[in-house]
């Protein structure tokens, strides 16, 4: 029996999966929390503090995960590291760091240690919006025809933006980075010894396309004459498409996780990307929902489309062969945390406690307890912005049509609605623009935990729900990449769709739409979507002028 | 020392208020609670159920008031009945009851006590909507010029609509009824045996003017043929003004409520209009807002000025010689108790517990904390419709600007703000049609306790707003008409401006704007007032879709 290891590297922590490659059978996992987290407001040293909208992480605590987890599934399951064909991992991005040539991260030489500049900038790191701005802006005026691939905008979260910011902040760590590369394609090298960067990366959050690479110097060299040649000089114009091989684990890396050197590693794959051939993504018409705080959207085309406020489409980006589409909802989970932690009566946890049930399923009781349309609330689900259609991060939340008897759970369940709205909102946009979809596969906490949500979004959506097989479907993507970096001659697989065949697979449960209850949220969805283009198209900016008063009276 | 007393009928209980004529001084006061209370979901007999809206009330228990706390005051001042010289009495309206010639109440005979058309319809009886839409209606159609002093509307709470009502649904009842009279008419009749119809309710409730009197009988026929000689059949066209005295107090009064017989007794009064002289509002410029779950605004004007929205313009209708204005906002209070009964979460009650606090005093504390425009959130005040300036009970609540750190208290001081902008609403409205206002006077519940909640207003009206020297300024109000029914003669007034002079007071404590604090709530102003036309005057009618919606899910 041959098997193959998918490491996930997500926001707070890292989980190795081990599959038989046959069949696609999960054998053992093991997760292991970064040690340092998230740092958004202090520096490793717990007493700098670092200013808003910072985040940064800690490469020693992916190399930690590398060291414990892949260890940990092979002593769970006892299976020898000779029967393990291939691994590959996913990694949140664009989750950047400075590094030397050798791969030495720059927080690791102890002159940097203190410097924020040196480490990882997550995903999540918003402090470069400015750059970002400029960006759009220059690229608006240049009539920058790759910006389409975009829907319109790139985000602050992107490769470019962080790149500047620290070229513009920190300009001597800057010039001391040998590169600066994605923490994905940093795991591949600490494997391999190799520098293979990832097409996924690099499409998505680098702007960066199959037939016409980067940006051109010379549009960079306009933004800042010091960005000219950034790409020659601390990327690479050698980007690797998915399902390749990275190359073989060197000693170094087979040390570091204790695996065989030689053993096939994958080019890196973005973590919700990585999802898509575990639910059985592998053609157009489908799209895969990775449901958690946020959701991100992943469908694939025969053609590239231009779909305004989509977050990217990039050719062989998720699945070679296709065009891959990326869309998202920037506060999905969060909305519910945000109302369990900040709205639940007292009275609520007093029930839930004399009747021995925790205060989420008493709440879930209460909202499944409603019918569609029953409480009058609508919400606009933009409590931490707009990522797709209108990409606006300055959006914010909205709740009508309360009354001195509606509920705590009325609002819950208005929420609740609004992000299947807002996903309604997505498909229509992709549709309308020639992306057809058919049929809905989610996956994540969400989509595995929560029946009713995922009731209401075949209801709003009116089309069948499925369930990814696995409730890991980011690790279990990664090792099915593992065992086509290995491919059909060493026993694994020769493309990720034939791996796809056998080890990717959906849940029985299939959640059909209502035909009453989608009548009702038919009705609901029109007035969501006049809310939605008067406040989010310009017709009524009050949340930007709200945003702005607030943030003058802060300062 | 002469004394006066004044009883205020309010919807729950009614409390008598003795005071010496010559300074205004509270001696003694006592309240008693309706033993029925509200009648909106039983019969007394606490069986029967009673359709949705309706809100009845037993006239035994205004009896039961006057039995005891008339003489409780009495027996605690221990004041002689000698030396006090009139007693006059508010209530609230339109709160209407069918009885004999003699005054007996339907609801007291036995045949009737099952027959829930046969007790009082208390103002908040809602069930006449369908009534009140035809009188809407056809006075539309009829260009009917009276409209106008109603804002352009009348409200199911007014007789006609609560008359036709039972005309239409019980009408063996409406035809052994008698007379169809306001419940604080029917106590002066109580107290004097005369039939003595207020001005003041008839201005307000009931269309009629100095003038032209009622709506005309062909008016009436056009509305149900049955109507057509309503006036002379169950009411009177015999109104009488406001400080002037209904009779002298006949035996059956004065063994009911312990006073000698021939005690002047003064013409009844609205509860929320009696309060205007005990505010010293007795000229025009000064507006006086009685704030607790509903605000009532009330002010004075040299002229009859069209005021779209208002509720009403009534000649003599609160002090004689002046054009009273009324206005109102539907919730106020309310709002605050909808919150803090079903969003307050668990932990600032433990918070509260710990600190040994209550927890409205450590909401208070978080929302004082707070700048203004620091939150970013926006609400609309519309939990319970609008009554002025659109006059529509289908609009509802909204919330703008919540993003994932939006705590509580910041909706909580969203929902105070948004009541003093629509306050603001209402200032700017008379003031555009011609009837300006200089101070604000407040009274009410709100008034006396919530000096967070007085400033705001003076910040967001950029007025000066001064108090009601008295916390209970109905009764106040009330005892001062029942020095002016006693005229100088027996040791009165002869008029109300005269008894104000002595007999009314201002607290010392004045709260000023503050300017900063105007120049943010100017902005935010503007948006309220942007969403307030573009939900409230037709542009987005969602609030009544969405009602609409909900009714027809709950049906």
């Amino acid at each position: 029996m041959k098997y193959a290891i998918g490491v996930d590297f997500g926001t707070l922590s890292g989980r190795a999966l081990l599959v038989e490659v046959e069949t696609g059978r999960e054998i053992a996992t093991a997760a292991r929390n970064y040690t340092h987290a998230v740092m958004d407001e202090y520096m490793p040293d717990g007493v700098t503090k670092l200013p808003p909208d910072w985040a940064l992480q800690h490469p020693e605590d992916y190399l930690e995960v590398m060291r414990e987890t892949v260890p940990s599934v092979l002593a769970q399951s006892g299976v020898s590291p000779d029967d393990v064909i291939g691994i590959s991992i996913d990694f949140t991005a664009c989750t950047l760091l400075p590094i030397l040539a050798d791969g030495t991260p720059l927080c690791f030489l102890d002159e940097y240690k203190n410097e924020p500049h040196a480490y990882v900038k997550l995903w999540k790191h918003h402090a470069a919006q400015k750059y970002a701005d400029k960006i759009n802006d220059l690229a608006v005026k240049e009539d920058m025809a790759r910006l389409q691939r975009y829907g319109g905008k790139v985000s602050s979260e992107w490769l470019f933006a962080k790149a500047w910011q620290m070229l513009d902040e920190a300009p001597e760590v800057y010039a001391r980075a040998d590169k600066l590369i994605e923490a994905g394609d940093w795991i591949v090298m600490q494997l391999t010894g190799l520098e293979r960067r990832s097409a996924c990366a690099a499409g998505y959050k680098a702007m960066w396309h199959k037939a016409d690479g980067y940006p051109t110097d010379e549009f960079l060299k306009k933004l800042d004459p010091r960005l000219e040649h950034i790409v020659d000089e601390k990327l690479s114009r050698e980007i690797y498409p998915l399902g390749g091989k990275a190359g073989d684990m060197n000693e170094a890396g087979a040390a570091l996780c204790g695996l065989n050197a030689g053993t096939a590693v994958g080019i890196s794959v973005i973590d919700a990307h990585v999802a898509a051939p575990a639910a059985a993504v592998c053609k157009p018409g489908r799209m895969l929902m990775i449901m958690g705080t946020s959701t991100c959207h992943m469908l694939l085309g025969e053609e590239e489309s231009v779909v305004p406020g989509m977050c990217g489409v990039v050719e062989d980006g998720i699945i070679g062969g296709y065009y891959g589409y990326e869309a998202g909802q920037s506060c999905v989970g969060d909305h519910f945390d945000w109302f369990v932690k900040n709205l639940v009566p007292e009275h609520y946890h007093l029930e839930a406690q004399k009747r021995g049930i925790s205060i989420h399923k008493l709440l879930r009781e209460k909202v499944a307890a409603q019918k569609p349309g029953e409480s009058g609330v609508l919400a606009l689900d933009w409590w931490n912005g707009n990522r797709s259609i209108l990409v606006d991060a300055e959006l914010s939340g909205l709740f009508i049509g309360m009354t001195l008897t509606t509920k705590p759970e009325e609002l819950y369940r208005a929420l609740i609605e609004a992000t299947a709205y807002g996903t309604r909102v997505i498909i229509d946009a992709f549709e309308e623009n020639g992306v057809p979809i058919g049929e809905l596969i989610a996956a994540g906490g969400i989509a595995d935990k929560d029946e009713m949500m995922m009731q209401i979004y075949a209801d709003v959506t009116n089309r069948e729900i499925r369930l990814c097989g696995s409730s890991q479907a980011c690790a279990l993507g990664s090792a099915m990449f593992g065992a086509v970096a290995a491919g059909k001659e060493r026993g694994g697989y020769d493309s990720v769709a034939e791996a796809a065949e056998h080890m990717a697979s959906l849940k029985d449960l299939v959640y059909r739409p209502n035909p009453e209850n989608h009548a009702v949220y038919n009705e609901l969805f029109k007035e969501y979507v006049k809310l939605h283009d008067y406040f989010g198209k310009g017709e009524n900016d009050v949340m930007k002028r709200l945003r702005a008063i607030k943030l003058k009276a802060r300062s």
